[in-house]
């Protein structure tokens, strides 16, 4: 098969991402697509800045409309952003037949019905996976792993800069102002704030989100909109002490009058996943009648996430691109002459951190054995507790962690550690994973 | 568009789930999918006890193979089980020609690359996301959402009924045949508890996930696996004691050597998102080289949640059964002629809990003065503190949290409150959710 060109409008940080992971993936993504997908063309305003990523073999250029214009490309990934000059270049891309991936959630919250009623009237598609909670594919979730639910809500934390202050000011018990400047400084807030913290990048979102889940048009002058600007430590400390967090969330729920649309701060019970979603996570909680409700979590914003979920609209294009069957999503992800002969390993060739629980004498010299047994396999320890003896008893637990090991090398020091003498049973085992 | 025929094998749990949610959902789906699902056929070994759903319209037979070998059937569910006559069925429908969707993990992953093979040569689909995590739709998200990632590792939870044993082992302090036994008088463990409990069904599904996050065939022989009975309360509290919760993973891990493959008890930092996934629901993360770490939670079975995964499959098969753009996924969702023109409510005709913070005067008389107002506008209070005085203040926080109310009536009661003279600043008010 021929590769599919593509053109990239905006070579800024996700732009950048944009090529780094279909160049660093490309041979996990033409498995999966069934066709290269090649960066023919990019734009940016600056060329001498556009150093954030390589850029051999694409041609750069200045003027956005030379790639919405040129015909050999077919898939145009607009990554400009603002509702200016970027509807202006969707428009004619669509109009000349190209398909459109795009980022931007301002866009498609404002002008996304006229924009799609474009698409549909040339038989073209627009992708946006990327315009909402960056990596987490939650478009794809609503819009078709739930394709079977009536979704009754959704809510979710898609502002990773009001979920960072929010979560700063409760564990450092520190106040609105103070948190944002940090967060300007560490570049997890814009020099002007406004669009976060006020809600307004939120509400974009939330109006994408809660169309795809009920079948509405775009409607983002209903949605209400209210910022975490006036929240104080105070509240937040006061929403603990009663077991409750404050996060802004997107709402959308659907009632009998209507549909409810509001971004707001919202007290949220901590036991709930949702609740301890912290920093600049994003997560989504979507109810549907059948699936109840699901979660969906995940990194925000981002060069790398961000492009995670271009690429995936990419492939989608691209599948559809030819008729074939072959081009149908694979059984198996990969296309069935693509899958690899990697081999799945032993479990003694893992490397895994453990949990230890001896049945020990309780004499001194005892844990010099065991440690000096663990210390001959090269096996660290990352805490030893040891347990008071009952009663009566002389033999008392003894709870270890390991740093990570090779299952081979702890199982030969666990057979030592049975031989000892002061042991008295066969040694408890646990595996250990930060998942970090 | 004609109505497109489906035959469900087996009319049990999920079955009669699949079928309620098709007649419930009817109008929603075909929204969606732009054309009707209609089940003509359905099987059950024993007619009489297909009770659990309005069978009327649908013809009711004793041999499966009346379904799979009616040539007006498009699409066959497979909803038996295990991998005897199930597999027998599904290639026999694969053979005729018919795309399939099944629940059955046994199946596919023990001989799923020759159904995938068969399917191929044929030119069909084999759909499987409700075999994996139930309602939660992991294999879109993973094979789809995630396809621009080179995938280093997931790790699930993704065995109900060892999640809700742990966690009743956690929270009530009790042993693991104990609670076992009570999970199977509740029905939330089968009463040969031997798939789950020794984590042969977590290895089903680690190995469908595997095989489409790397890219590599089904390998169920490979897998590593034990399972938790014998895990301790014990064992439960000092992980607990540690910092850490023990959960059933399934964990695939790709290494420069080759593929981990692993279902075992595992302890897991208690601040991870994933060690607080409790009871019966299930979770999986899956690390990206781009999009990072996400997480996906819902009902990990069930008979709606099941339903809808089946039904998801069912509209994205639907989808291929004609090659018209019409039939791509539609931008919103929901067919452009599909769209609903459901009114979006002003913020104060919507429902919600409060906390509200009053600044008020610290004397007697104050709070009767306040929650007279509120019970004058049927507003229930949920919680009160009242914050001491500081030094020489002589106005106090009063917290409240309110049940649901019309915002336009606490609204109203707001107005009243800041009327009074005991109050000497506005009131502070965030919204509450429970999303329970």
């Amino acid at each position: 098969m021929t590769p599919v060109k593509i053109g990239l409008l905006g070579l800024g940080t996700v732009g950048g991402g944009t090529v780094n992971v279909l160049r660093r993936n490309a041979e996990e993504i033409c498995r999966r697509a069934g066709r290269e997908i090649i960066v023919s063309k990019a734009s940016a305003r600056d060329l001498s800045r556009a150093r954030i990523c390589d850029t051999s073999g694409i041609e750069l250029v200045q003027d956005p409309f030379d790639i919405v214009n040129d015909p050999e490309i077919q898939i145009v990934v607009e990554l400009i952003g603002g509702d200016g000059i970027a509807r202006e270049l969707v428009l004619q891309a669509l109009e000349n037949g190209k398909h459109v991936v795009t980022a931007n959630k301002a866009l498609i919250a404002l002008h996304g019905n006229s924009i799609f009623a474009k698409a549909s009237e040339k038989g073209v598609m627009v992708a946006f996976e990327p315009a909402v909670a960056g990596g987490i594919p939650i478009i794809k979730a609503v819009r078709e792993g739930l394709a079977g639910n009536r979704i009754e809500w959704l809510a979710g934390i898609i502002n990773g800069t009001c979920n960072y202050i929010l979560t700063e000011m409760l564990d450092k018990r520190r106040d609105f102002h103070d948190v944002l400047q940090e967060a300007q400084t560490l570049g997890y807030a814009e020099s002007d704030p406004t669009f976060d913290v006020e809600g307004i990048d939120a509400a974009h979102k939330l109006t994408i989100l809660a169309s795809i889940a009920f079948g509405i048009p775009l409607q983002f002058d209903k949605v209400y909109i209210e910022g975490i600007a006036r929240i104080t430590r105070i509240d937040v400390a006061y929403a603990e002490e009663l077991g409750y967090r404050i996060k802004l969330l997107g709402i959308a729920r659907r009632t009998k009058e209507g549909v409810e649309l509001r971004v707001h701060p919202t007290l949220i019970p901590h036991r709930r996943l949702i609740a301890n979603v912290d920093g600049v996570m994003n997560a989504v909680v979507v109810k549907g009648d059948a699936a109840g409700p699901t979660l969906y979590y995940g990194a925000g914003a981002g060069a790398e996430p961000t492009a995670s979920s271009v690429v995936a609209d990419l492939v989608d294009v691209v599948r559809t691109l030819t008729g074939d069957p072959e081009n149908r999503v694979p059984h198996l992800a990969f296309q069935p002459g693509a899958i690899s002969a990697i081999p799945i390993l032993p479990i003694d060739a893992v490397h895994t951190a453990y949990y230890l629980r001896l049945s020990a004498e309780d004499r001194p010299g005892v844990l010099a054995d065991v440690t000096r047994i663990l210390a001959g396999h090269n096996i660290s320890i990352e805490a030893i507790i040891q347990k008071e003896a009952l009663t009566e008893e002389t033999f008392v637990p003894v709870i270890l962690l390991t740093q990570q090991v090779l299952e081979r090398e702890l199982n030969a020091a666990i057979r030592e550690i049975e031989a000892l003498d002061c042991i008295n049973r066969p040694v408890k085992r646990i595996r250990v994973e930060t998942l970090g």
